[in-house]
């Protein structure tokens, strides 16, 4: 089975998928080598066999991907203050819960409109009368696909939840619980998935040869632009800025903001890797490697680049920089790990690290305030990659690259403020600053993190 | 390979394995479509192929479930107060390691008569002389069963860990340790084993039709029967009810216990997914993939149903609640994963989350101090999941169902009143007052969790 | 595709390799029977499915490896003092990212003269003029070798980490944090690849016979070797020897150290598993079973008999002991998961955990200071596991596993010195009294891992 022969891989990713098709012509710093296996020199495996690679890769690698909430649920705990740890967990275990739940009943068929599987249909039949649902006989869109389609399912949902993870940790410590809820219903539900209609979902964004592998663009810049909005809307923490002064709120717990970091780290491989969206070929299993050893040399590119940066820059190195720069390196090699070699996944990874800690300074000097610098990481790094991709592999044009950046970026804006927005109105973004104060943990959920040990005991 | 001839795997859920041979009749709310692939349309898998599937399947689901033992750990010791948390570490570490032990010796044996390979008799030939244990060609039961023996062993074994896992934290902060890992012994090597083999070993229930895909009552309501009866043998801690109070004694560590619960979701994949017992065949690797996407649903209705019903009863959202209810739906799910559509699954883990709420409220009223609500998570939902695969898939009769509930529930239960009872009279099982007091750490192990912070420093 | 016409596999594990070839001869204590397919009854896997299958598992493999960092970081954090934390989870991040760099540059090419793919000529092709450097047509090794070259050398870098973390721990609290990074890239540069040449770069080890089927010797002890050298070479912590007195200057979280111990145990399912080098055959997969089974018997033995030799000898059982003992038996395995019974296992586990409870002591009493055991755990057992092969195993010699112990050790401690000396006279390997006793995190790094509870802030 050629991997090119399932549709909604084509659709997914048309750009990766493509390159096995594509001449190796002289791509500067790329490595058209290692692609250009031309005539697969062997073609033994049978459709069942690609079928059975196809569905556990993307569920072992989905399960990759499901981890990256717990990482993010770590690394955003250790970066808040203890009287809002409490609060920042629960949003974190919430939002994987409901971005399943809307991908499910909603976001899905917005997002793949050509794809039969739709969970509100199967509301909708369950609710006119009890009458068992009929999803349709999944034996053949799988012989057509070569994959089991609950199986790619799981793989794009977790997508979504990664996404809505990005959000939760630049307004934390001051956003109210539900009405954070209700933006990630939002988030996941419609606007995620209407974006990536344009290019996973066959529009017009692949129309035109946009290509973002893995979602430096998709996922990454989608979450840091609904979190800048969101970051805008709601203001900074009481006692960030006073006056021209800049003030330190460091995070409560270093070991849990490194364990969330190694989390992540662990669960890119499955986002990355998966993203080949099969594993049923020689072919595809090189690929494969290529991306894991391309994700893995970006990231560590990053920590090194951040802390020499950092030394330079502030005379020590700081470990939260360090974090910041691996999961810089990260978002910045998703939109083309697979095009590239490892040294440019270097030089990629290690741009991503050094931009990261300047934009962290230069968002706190905007006055905006991002609790873990997830606009940094995922909105800055996110644009960086997707260009990187269209500065380094000739077959891919860099204005198309800025068309989709932009795109995505505006339409997410603007839906992400008209959400919050009507949030506001409704039932409020902020919680009062006597909460603030006291912190969320009391206000939202009754409950301290930390009940023997602190300086913000209630 | 059809992964019915194996005979194991048959043996472990015949249930679930029928399915692929059970004609679609219309089942109330289940998916019978998802699994009517009737006569698969390509069947190319070659049998040594699908020995590769299926042992890998086994290694690497293994594994995940191996890592519950870590998410049960970080559970339990974030539930508890800061001067038992080294203790109630111990004690995960060293069950996990005296589960694997004692089913290699014993368990396995017990639970799987037919079976050649029995770690008993390799220490037996041992002892005899020093004559080495030819424990057989493994090659020829490979060829039979369509997976490696070893990694059938090791998927068997993480499950018996789960098992004891689940007695831990109930009977946390006043048991002492030696005590309890006396009856991970028993449990692990002989009660566990004995009624795992009425319906995995082909015993009595198998043949009455009872289905329990992955355990809900099989692993979890062992656990929990066992964990139930100790908590009534060994008492509330100290301070728990006061007259008619019933005081809050509130775990120390937020973020260990939803790192807990995340590792146990994770885990969970390879749980249930892994409990398809094959990957072999295109049809098998669809099933998966249907494990995968209702085990997930489940957990996140579990997670939105805690959330919705604790801030309905008590007007805020309790973490801890939201946390268990995750692992409600998980293990409501956890008998018929493969027999469910995700709105289904979403349903039976709704109401597990729900369940879960209300069953900690009871138990706290029945003056049983569960610590970390295992009791309500592993055996009111185990028992609930059982029954819904009862309630929803007509082909399963629901007092078939009952009966394996109250079958394995009494076996359980006097077994373990037996095994505490012998306990208590011999080396007894509570510590005393003053080394409760003061914190197992103190007493048991003499050693700090955290020796530079917190109220409870000796 | 047979697993031995791969020329890499070969060389990496010359006599696991062979094993299936061997004769099934009379083995004191190991089961030949295990191994003795002889003719394996069925071969039906195409070239292209093992090498998808090869490849596969090298990268899953890696992926439970490259999370072993995550788990030393966490193991090493929870037993320094809350004052050293943020530099030590700096270290282990860092170092894992130098680690990948610098075996991508030099040191894969050292270890693996005969492959093709150098990282340094790319970069020096890159420096040359822009020229995009052809890493060569993958695709053709991938037909020799039966799996992807990229997958192979991810597989191999999260080696070259792990024997770096092995380091970070034992000098931890008083070595300068750029002075250990320095010595990260000599290290994973080329002492590691240097020595690992000799056996899996088809060396002269491997021509005596040598035989480390993952690396008791060639990963654990090279780390223990460079952490013993540094240890004497930057002398023990202020406090911890007075006079005769040796004062325990305990870990600050149990719970970090513990979670850090599990994630070790499941990234050893990757390290000792993978390391059968191949998945694409019936008998690989049934091999990698076997190595799954063993390593977790010999683990879970090192705990019990950690926990059981501590309760005799101090009349209590200590976590850390239990934690270490855990490690102590997966070290101590992994020079012979492939060819031992899961009795021998126990007993070669539980041998060494008891060692490891033994040795602590008695490095204790030598004064050196090993902030986390990690000699007693990697390079005491390291040793033991290795000779083991040679105990067990009639057809490997003794002699042999003793010379490459000598060798190794010689060669590392050797280089290590010269290193560290060099390192010492020109940056200096140590913080001033001053530094350490305010905590390396206030001097190294300027940001505290807790801001809000213990009780060194600053």
């Amino acid at each position: 089975m050629s991997p090119a022969s399932s549709s909604k891989c084509n659709a997914r990713s048309l750009a990766s998928r493509s390159v096995w098709h594509r001449p190796a012509t002289g791509l500067a710093l790329t490595a058209a080598s290692w692609f250009a296996i031309g005539q697969p020199a062997f073609a033994e495996v049978s459709a069942e066999v690609a079928h059975v690679f196809n569905t556990f890769s993307f569920l072992i690698c989905g399960a990759l991907v499901m981890f990256m909430a717990a990482g993010f649920a770590m690394l955003e705990a250790g970066l808040v203050r203890s009287k809002n740890v409490a609060t920042i967990l629960l949003k974190n275990i919430a939002l994987y819960s409901l971005a399943g739940i809307l991908f499910y009943l909603v976001g899905y068929a917005l997002m793949y409109p050509a794809d039969a599987w739709i969970g509100g249909i199967e509301v909708l039949g369950f609710m006119k009368g009890g009458a068992p649902y009929n999803p349709g006989d999944l034996s053949a869109p799988d012989l057509a696909t070569g994959y089991s389609a609950s199986s790619d399912w799981f793989f794009q949902m977790v997508f979504v939840a990664t996404a809505a993870s990005v959000v939760s940790g630049t307004i934390a410590e001051r956003t109210k619980l539900w009405s954070f809820m209700i933006f990630v219903v939002v988030l996941t539900g419609i606007i995620y998935p209407i974006q990536g209609s344009w290019t996973w979902g066959k529009g017009w964004l692949a129309d035109m040869g946009f290509s973002d592998f893995a979602g430096s663009t998709i996922v990454h810049s989608v979450g840091g632009w609904a979190a800048l909005v969101g970051a805008l809307m709601v203001g900074p923490r009481l006692g960030k800025f006073s006056g021209r002064k800049i003030n330190a709120l460091p995070g409560h717990s270093m070991p849990l903001a490194t364990l969330g970091t190694f989390i992540l780290w662990l669960g890119w491989f499955g986002f990355n890797g998966g993203s080949q969206l099969a594993l049923g070929s020689g072919a595809n299993a090189t690929a494969m490697s290529v991306v894991f050893v391309n994700t893995n040399m970006a990231a560590a590119a990053g920590v090194v680049a951040a802390m020499i940066t950092a030394q330079l820059w502030f005379g020590k190195v700081d470990l939260t920089m360090a974090l910041n720069g691996a999961l810089a390196g990260l978002v910045s090699i998703t939109a083309g790990p697979d095009v590239s070699t490892p040294l440019l996944a270097m030089i990629i990874g290690g741009i991503g690290g050094a931009l990261c800690v300047a934009s962290v300074i230069v968002v706190e000097r905007l006055r905006i305030d991002d609790v873990v610098g997830a606009i940094s990481v995922h909105l800055v790094c996110g644009i960086w990659g997707t260009l990187a991709v269209g500065i380094f592999n000739p077959s891919v044009a860099l204005h198309v690259q800025a068309i989709g950046i932009v795109a995505i970026g505006a339409f997410v804006s603007a839906a992400s403020w008209v959400t919050w927005t009507a949030i506001n109105a409704i039932v409020g973004l902020r919680v009062s600053p006597e909460e603030e104060t006291s912190g969320l943990d009391e206000a939202e959920i009754g409950l301290q993190a930390y009940p023997e040990f602190g300086k913000n005991s209630f």
